[in-house]
């Protein structure tokens, strides 16, 4: 472990190996919080403002409060910190931002209002997956089995992991999961699809995470004259994929080449998917 | 904070203000891990072969494997060392046991196998719901926004948080979740109603937690003649219960009297109710 690794909890910057919360923290004993991963590129946070953003939706939809003046802007300040403490202003790195409901004894419903949120922070070396964007990564349909609000980002990663794990297994990069006979998202990605010519992904609803570089690819893809049809696609659409990539804070625009064992289209990264990546590379290396 | 109230922690036994466990745990950055709770009567653990069947099925069910002799056997003994060094071992009180995947960088899938589960085990003193079960207790009814493996035992718990939290505000005593229609159960209970004379609640899928006084209560329940029907309460079934109730490990049978406002039956304990309460309270008083 580098000397230099850092880390943010409760106010204390301390080494990763010394950070500790108590056993009673309701994100361990409930996964009772929320989070967010932010890209930085030479010391610069990539679209802060969003995540920022979408981690107040998180912590408003499962009613946390922040308490004496923290905020998710100050949160990026820490980490902006931590990036100088551990030295990793420059190159790629990742900030992790995590909330949870605080520690207090196990009951079930909220603890009294004078319990403090946990804040937990960290950044560490990022290396993108650039070998893999350029052959394009394999893929594998799963059931989706995670709950009625994936559109918060909170800590109930349990069916995520497992799925995760399951397609590491299989030798996939990620896997596509499938709820009422329609691909809704990955484990942490979000799934876009090309249809008869038509690029396709899941609305944002409850079903899936309004994913930032989901928001962020379609604004960029309407900017080159490509329209995001927001209808999901159907699993009996499958066969008639012709591209299919997914997006995320670290995977980018991911190219799927395999899906389930079966070529997609041709079995290479598709022109439009090409064409995407493109464009998120130039936003990214010109910063937010 | 009692002086005495000592926990465990991977192998330590030390102050409950004091024990804490990595940022980096998989319980605290994922809810990846699974729990029990025991009920402890003048310092015996009631129908504790079942709640270790049950934590070895949820440790199967997610893939956690125990290292270096562990088992639930040995967490329980670890348990009675804590309610004698507690001094719990004169009249009620619970037994806490969770394991999680470990401590290791954050990745959704699994860490290394060298990486160790956390085991967590604590001891409470419990007061009964002596009042309330006499009397009867206030349910709302909620839908139910959990993932579809609600049959382990999981740290995913922010759906049950936010429904058990709503229903403390609306002066509720539990949630009865409703999915796709019908009754499965509460956020840390099994619900039981009678409908046309019969004793119903939901079979044991994928959709409830099979509940150690659930199945406790309905071989009872046999001993005494009552016969359980497991098929689901209907929504549109709800109007016409003559009686309701919740069982679970520190609820024993809760009497439901007013369900979203209404009279349920009389509006109190009915018949059924009280005999399955009595039968269930000389179990407890008798040992397992």
């Amino acid at each position: 472990m580098n000397a230099k690794d850092v880390v943010y909890v409760n106010g204390i910057i301390c080494p990763r190996a010394e950070a500790r919360v108590s056993v009673e923290d309701r994100g361990f004993v409930f996964g009772d919080g929320v989070y967010e991963v932010i890209r930085i590129i030479e010391g610069r946070p990539f679209a802060a403002r969003f995540h920022n953003d979408r981690l107040k939706r998180s912590l408003e939809g499962i009613r946390i409060s922040l308490q004496g003046g923290d905020s998710p802007e100050r949160f990026v300040e820490i980490g902006r910190d931590l990036l100088k403490r551990n030295g990793l202003l420059q190159g790629e790195a990742t900030m992790y931002m995590q909330v949870t409901r605080g520690a207090a004894t196990r009951v079930h419903n909220f603890p009294p209002p004078e319990v403090s949120p946990t804040v937990y922070i960290s950044v560490a070396r990022f290396h993108p997956y650039r070998d893999l964007a350029s052959s394009g990564a394999i893929a594998i349909t799963l059931p989706d089995q995670r709950w009625g609000r994936c559109d918060l980002k909170t800590l109930n990663l349990l069916p995520n992991v497992l799925a995760s794990q399951i397609a590491k297994e299989k030798g996939a990069f990620e896997a596509m999961l499938i709820r009422d006979g329609v691909v809704t998202e990955g484990t942490k990605t979000n799934f876009f699809g090309v249809v008869d010519g038509a690029l396709r992904t899941h609305p944002c609803d409850n079903h899936i995470l309004p994913g930032i570089t989901r928001s962020v690819l379609r604004d960029l893809a309407r900017e080159v004259n490509i329209e995001l049809d927001e209808t999901p696609i159907r699993v009996e659409e499958i066969p008639r994929l012709s591209e299919l990539f997914l997006t995320g804070t670290t995977t980018d625009v991911m190219p799927v080449v395999t899906l389930d064992g079966q070529p997609v289209g041709k079995g290479k990264p598709g022109e439009l998917t090409r064409k995407l990546q493109k464009v998120l590379a130039e936003s990214l290396a010109s910063g937010d």
